[in-house]
C-alpha cells in the first residue's frame, strides 16, 4: 500500500530561482505526489525584500528571520537560493548543524567554501545536494555521480555558461562585435548588467571545479581552475575562425593526466562540425569521458528560473529517496589528488598577429616557433596596406613552449601587435 | 564512520553483456567501494553454455541450475541477461517471490510482459531496475524517473537503435546501397545475422515502450507501438532527401496528445541542421521535452558490453542506495492512458513515385492531394525516358488523409510505381 510522505521544506529567496521553486511546486504538487509519493509542501519563505513577496502569499508562510526555519522541527529541507559566499554560507552551516539537509543552487559557495560544507555535512549526516548549480535543468551531476559509478571518468568538458554561448553564437551567426552583442545581451536578460563574472570565465570556472571534484573523487576548489574569458574576441578573430571552418566556444576542460587533475576554462575554436559548434544560444552541453563508457553528452537549458526549479525538485525527492549507502556516495571526494601543471597541458593553437608586410617576415615567425619545437599545421597571411595579418594554426604543444614561442615572435621587430591566441579543440 | 556494504549478486548469462559485467565489477570493484561504499561481489553466474565459461573462472560461482541462486539467501541481487521473453520471464519472477531484488537489460521482456512483473515487483516490494535496456550506456531511465519528477514530459524522441543509424549514417555518407552496407554491418559486428528486430523497427519500438511508460506513467506495451522499419530505403531515396537537405533516421517518437498517448517508431528526414541529424554510426541520441525544462537531449553508445555493463552497475548501486521512497517512485505507473489514434497524428511528408513523363500529370497528382487537403511544400520533378520521378514533400496533415491522398494518387492512370513515403521532422 502507498504511504504518501509529508516533505516541509524552507526557501531561502525569492529572487528568480526561489520564486520558481515556489511555484513549481504547488503547480506540480499532485503530480509529483503521484509519480514518487512525496507530498511536498513550502512551510517556509525566508526573503527580506517585502516587495518580492507576492500579494495573495500566505503571511505565515513569508518570514523574514531565518532562526524561525531553525526553530521550526517539522523542516526537513532547506532550499538555499540567496546566493553570495557569506549568509549563504552562515545558513547552510546551521540548517545542517540543525538536523536539515540542504539544496542549494549556489556555485560559487560550493566551488569556494565547498570543503568545509562537505565536511560538515559528513560529520552532522545530512544531505547536501546542488544539481541546479551547474548547467540548470540538466542532470550532470546525478548522472556523474550515480550512473557513472563504475565509469572512470577521466575527462569533463563543454560549454556551462549560457552567457559566453549566447553571446559567441550571436557573434559567429551574425557576424556582430563583441561590445554590441554584449550590449544586446544584456537588454534581453540574457547578460546581467555587470557581466565580469560571466564573460571573464569565473562563473564557468565554478561550475568546472563542482564537475570535477565529482568526477575524480577530489575536491578542486576555484582556485583550482586556471580561467580566462572571452573579452579579448575581436570579431576580426570570428571571421578568421569561420573562414578557416572553427567557431568559437567557451570551453570548460577537466581532466585527469598522469593521475593529477587538470581544470580550466578558455575561449577555443572548435571545428565546424564538433557536436559543440552547433550547441547555440544559452545552452549548456557537457561531454563525460570515460574508459568503460566511451562517450556521453549531456545537453539542455543551463539557466531560466522554471528548469533550474526542475533541478531543485527532484534534488528534494533525490534526498527523501535515498539511504545511507546513498548518503555516502554523496560525499565521494575520498582522496586529495595533485593539480596537474598548467603548462604541461597540450594544445593547438591559433595565433592572429600583425606583421610586417614585407619579404622573409614568415620565416623569421616561423622559426621563432620552430626553436620552441611547435609545429605549424596551416597558415593564412593577409596583406593590409603596410602591415600583413597573419593566422597560424599550430599541432597540439605543451602549453609552456607554444607561449615561450609567443614571446619570442612578439620580441621581433616584424611583429606589429600583441598576438591574439585562441586554443583549438 | 564510513560503512562498507558487502553486496552479491548473481549473473544469469554469460554472453557480450554478462562477461562485461563479471568483468567491470572485478576491475572497477575499488573504486566502486571507495566512490559508493558498496563492497560489489559476484557469487554466482549462471551459464549453461560451458564455452562460455572462462578457463581461470572460480569453478563454484559458475554453475547450471538456477535453483543455486534462490536457495542462496546471501545473494540480494539477480541480473538477468539471458535474453529472450520465456525462461528471463520465469528467472525473473521467481527470484523476485525469493526476495532477490533485479537488474535486467531486456527490453523485449519489459516490453512485452513488464506489466506483470512490475505488479509482482510492487507486490513483493522488490527492486526491478532496467538501465540497460534501453541506449546502453546513456542514463536515460535515470534521468526520466528521479531528474524530471517536475518536468512534466510531453515528448520523448530520438534515434534508440544503433544498428540502423549505423546503416543509415553510411547510406547517406557513401552513398551505398542497404543491401550492401546491411552486409558490411554484419561482418563488422554492427547487425546480427537476423537483422529484422532492428532493421524492421521492433527494438526500437521496445524500447519507446518502456522510455514511453516512464515518460507519462502509463504502462505501453509492445503491442501499443506502431513502428515500421528501414528495410525499403533505397540509395534513391537517400539522394533525394540529400539534395532537398535531408537526412535519413530511424526515429522514435512518443507523445502524450489530448492527454493520450502516441508511441511511434519509424524511418524519418530530418533538416541536416537538427541536432539529429549528427549523430552518426551506432550513438543513440534522446530528447525529452517537457512543460518546465525546455528540451534536454542524452547523446552515448547505445550498445556495447562494456558501456551497457556499466549501466547495470549502477543499477545494481541505486538498488543498495535507495529506501522505500525511491522504491515506491520505481513503480510509477499509476495511472492507464487511453492510445492516441495513430492515424490522427499529423506528420509533414516525403513522396517519391514514378510517373508517366507527359504534360498534365502534376495536376493530376496534385488535385489527389488537394481533395485529400494535404498541402504541398515543395516538389521536384525529374525526366527519365519516358517516366518521370516525381518527388513531393507535404506540410503537416493527419496521417489519414495523407494516406488516402496516396491511395488516390496511386489509382490513377498517370502513377507508375508503388509511392515511398518518408515523414519529416
Amino acid at each position: 500500500v502507498k504511504q504518501d510522505r509529508v516533505v516541509r521544506v524552507a526557501l531561502l529567496g525569492f529572487g528568480t530561482i526561489g520564486s520558481s521553486v515556489y511555484r513549481l511546486i504547488q503547480k506540480e504538487h499532485d503530480q509529483i505526489l503521484e509519480g514518487t509519493g512525496v507530498d511536498l509542501r513550502v512551510a517556509k519563505v525566508l526573503e527580506i525584500d517585502m516587495s518580492k513577496v507576492p500579494t495573495d502569499a500566505e503571511p505565515s508562510v513569508f518570514i523574514t528571520d531565518f532562526s524561525e526555519v531553525l526553530s521550526d522541527p517539522t523542516i526537513e529541507i532547506v532550499v538555499e537560493l540567496i546566493g553570495g559566499t557569506t549568509t549563504s554560507f552562515d545558513f547552510v552551516d546551521a540548517a545542517m548543524r540543525n538536523g536539515k539537509d540542504v539544496v542549494t543552487a549556489n556555485k560559487q559557495l560550493l566551488a569556494s567554501r565547498g570543503q568545509a560544507l562537505f565536511s560538515l555535512a559528513r560529520d552532522e549526516q545530512r544531505h547536501l545536494r546542488f544539481e541546479a548549480s551547474v548547467a540548470g535543468a540538466v542532470p550532470i551531476i546525478k548522472v556523474m555521480r550515480e550512473s557513472m559509478v563504475a565509469a572512470e571518468l577521466h575527462t569533463v568538458y563543454g560549454i556551462v555558461n549560457g552567457t559566453t554561448n549566447y553571446i559567441l553564437s550571436r557573434m559567429y551567426n551574425e557576424e556582430g562585435d563583441y561590445p554590441e552583442i554584449l550590449a544586446k545581451a544584456q537588454e534581453l536578460g540574457y547578460a546581467e548588467a555587470d557581466p565580469t563574472a560571466d564573460v571573464g570565465g569565473a562563473d564557468a570556472a565554478a561550475k568546472m571545479a563542482i564537475l570535477a571534484s565529482i568526477a575524480f573523487h577530489s575536491r578542486v576548489t576555484l582556485t583550482d581552475v586556471a580561467f580566462s574569458g572571452i573579452q579579448g574576441i575581436t570579431l576580426e578573430d570570428v571571421r578568421y575562425a569561420k573562414g578557416l571552418g572553427f567557431v568559437p566556444k567557451l570551453i570548460g576542460a577537466a581532466r585527469l593526466l598522469d593521475g593529477k587533475v587538470s581544470v580550466r576554462v578558455f575561449p577555443a575554436l572548435l571545428p565546424a562540425d564538433h557536436p559543440l559548434a552547433s550547441i547555440n544560444g544559452s545552452n549548456n552541453a557537457i561531454f563525460l569521458q570515460g574508459d568503460a563508457i566511451g562517450e556521453i553528452m549531456l545537453m539542455g537549458p543551463g539557466a531560466g528560473g522554471v528548469p533550474t526549479a526542475t533541478a531543485v525538485v527532484s534534488d528534494i525527492v533525490s534526498i527523501v529517496s535515498t539511504n545511507e549507502v546513498g548518503f555516502l556516495q554523496s560525499c565521494s571526494c575520498y582522496r586529495q589528488l595533485e593539480l596537474y601543471p598548467s603548462e604541461d597541458v597540450e594544445s593547438a593553437f591559433f595565433i592572429r598577429v600583425s606583421v610586417a608586410d614585407r619579404a622573409g617576415v614568415l620565416a623569421l615567425i616561423a622559426s621563432a616557433f620552430g626553436e620552441h619545437e611547435v609545429s605549424i599545421a596551416s597558415m593564412i597571411q593577409k596583406g593590409r596596406g603596410d602591415e600583413a595579418e597573419l593566422v597560424l594554426i599550430t599541432h597540439p604543444t605543451k602549453e609552456r613552449q607554444f607561449f615561450a614561442a609567443v614571446e619570442k615572435a612578439k620580441s621581433l621587430e616584424c611583429c606589429q601587435s600583441e598576438p591574439m591566441t585562441l586554443r583549438v579543440l
